[in-house]
């Protein structure tokens, strides 16, 4: 009998497939098709909703209570939308300590007021021991629409802006777990892209946060949806040492981590260096780059290159398969 | 060390508590701190959020993937709005059967579109054996506000309307699981609120759905709302042969058993006999009955008296602790 297996939550293409094919098909209607971050409701409503399920729930530079805020307002910045409201379901394993939940709440406050949004609607629900694992968290987010992507606007010459380092947040998981032995010290990225919301109003075409499946399964999402490859430079990706570093030592290509405090971002080419000069001016943009462009002479459509640095070209295929569980 | 224990998912008293004092004054905002069912927005959104972790995943009469959409789209009916959309939030076990995940999605499309609700946004995790029990289902949802329960204008002489009888939700759950050696022949009366919308136009005061807690938590909540004692009469209320047959067996109160298709309203004394034909009229409401009303002559604000069947009155107390986990 055909079982569900742990690598349908990796984010990568097996999950995209599995929620393309099982789950879409059964609500067919055009917004959720659409499989955007949020969907777009009549009266310029977005809606998006994110379980958060991160093992553990406590981690360098943030908690699960962070995480759950952030990753719902960044769903709901990069469909093109100011985030508003938050619902908050718990799902807590009975035998988590009060002092955790308290500390999770208070985090989730403190991260609901520095993104600016309200937590108006809640749930909670207690399983036994072995039913859960401490903490489950689901918000669901509502927001007003400003924009919205126009990637059939996308022309080679357009520049892809990454906000800032790879893969902390992964990084930072993973050494709190203790896998691999690894002592790095590593805080998650894990913050709000409120910042990126002007932008919208400035020319920008496209925006993902880069989150499961990392920098290279989402722009080959891109993609699909662009008549043109794209191309980016391995030399221009901003990396922090402890990532390289973590990355080298484990074998593990961090164009396939995920951040939560990171986007992409897809910008006419005439507009980048404006662009780029202003994120770089927000702490949480500081180290942006131009990571390369939508290219109109090298590769083919559907084609996402990386220029490495030794100078030859390489094709990046989507995640397949989990490569972290419980990242987010 | 204090830890989160069982009982405080109960939908009883200790979970209100744990709610009002936990939960709320983390995220201070008037908003939460009603504490209805659903949150009315500005723009005349309601927002509202639920999980739903019931064991088994399947019973009589339904499917965790029925109650996901009920439950949330009834949460706005007795808020006052029309449910329009709904999110889609599962946390999938590893291990869980394709078959059975096939079964529900199916499931929740067909209370969706009975409902008239589309299912516009979704997340999917997946977590290892052991960390979660086949599934759990976040579903949060929206709906166009149309009215607003006005507990403010209740007076003596308002009636109780019951849309159904009570208890065979949690009946279907407890003989779906084996409890008891119970061996009923009994159907969850899941099912969507959404016929008892009309009467927001017309006079309706106050309505709420009967879910964890049962009919005697929730009046009783009531009762902390308005300044006059609410009285039912034990002999109006509607009961199926199994759920009394079952009650009694077992000695358990059906005051205190979770619905999830039934509501209680409050109506003007005038408007009673009207609204209650109208009711009676639907399928979802032919056994409903005026089974008591605000009282004026006995006893005291803040109470909630039952009239027994040999004619004495009992107080009646909200659910203080667990009577029935993962109910919903």
């Amino acid at each position: 009998m055909k079982k569900i297996s742990l690598e349908l939550g990796s984010g990568g293409k097996s999950m995209r497939d599995f929620i393309a094919r099982t789950i879409v098909p059964a609500f067919k209607n055009p917004m959720l098709a659409e499989l955007l971050d949020a969907s777009h409701l009549p009266g310029r409503i977005a809606f998006t909703t994110d379980s958060y399920v991160v093992d553990p729930i406590f981690f360098p530079g943030g908690d699960i209570g962070k995480l759950a805020v952030n990753g719902t307002v960044n769903d709901l910045v990069v469909s093109g939308a100011v985030p508003q409201y938050l619902s908050l379901g718990l799902i807590l394993e009975e035998g988590l300590e009060w002092n955790a939940l308290e500390k999770i709440l208070r985090s989730l406050k403190a991260a609901a007021s520095r993104a600016r949004v309200e937590i108006v609607a809640g749930d909670t629900k207690v399983v036994k021991q072995g039913q859960g694992d401490k903490i489950y968290i689901n918000t669901s987010g509502i927001g007003k629409v400003i924009a919205k992507p126009r990637p059939k606007l996308i022309r080679p010459g357009d520049k892809l802006i990454l906000t800032g380092t790879l893969g902390e947040h992964s990084l930072a998981i993973l050494t709190a777990r203790g896998d691999f032995g690894l002592e790095a010290r590593v805080q998650s990225d894990c913050a709000p892209l409120t910042f990126l919301l002007p932008f919208w109003k400035n020319g920008l075409l496209w925006m993902r946060d880069i989150t499961r499946g990392g920098l290279a399964t989402i722009l080959s999402e891109l993609t699909e949806q662009i008549p043109y490859p794209l191309l980016i430079e391995e030399d221009e990706i901003p990396l922090s040492k402890a990532v390289q570093a973590a990355s080298e030592l484990l074998g593990i290509d961090p164009l396939y981590l995920a951040c939560e405090g990171r986007a992409v971002l897809v910008v006419p080419g005439e507009k980048t260096h404006d662009v780029l000069a202003r994120i770089k001016k927000n702490p949480l943009g500081r180290k942006a780059a131009i990571i390369g462009q939508v290219e109109g002479k090298i590769g083919r459509p559907g084609e996402l290159l990386l220029r490495t640095s030794a100078g030859g070209l390489r094709l990046l295929e989507p995640l397949s398969s989990e490569l972290l569980p419980r990242i987010c």
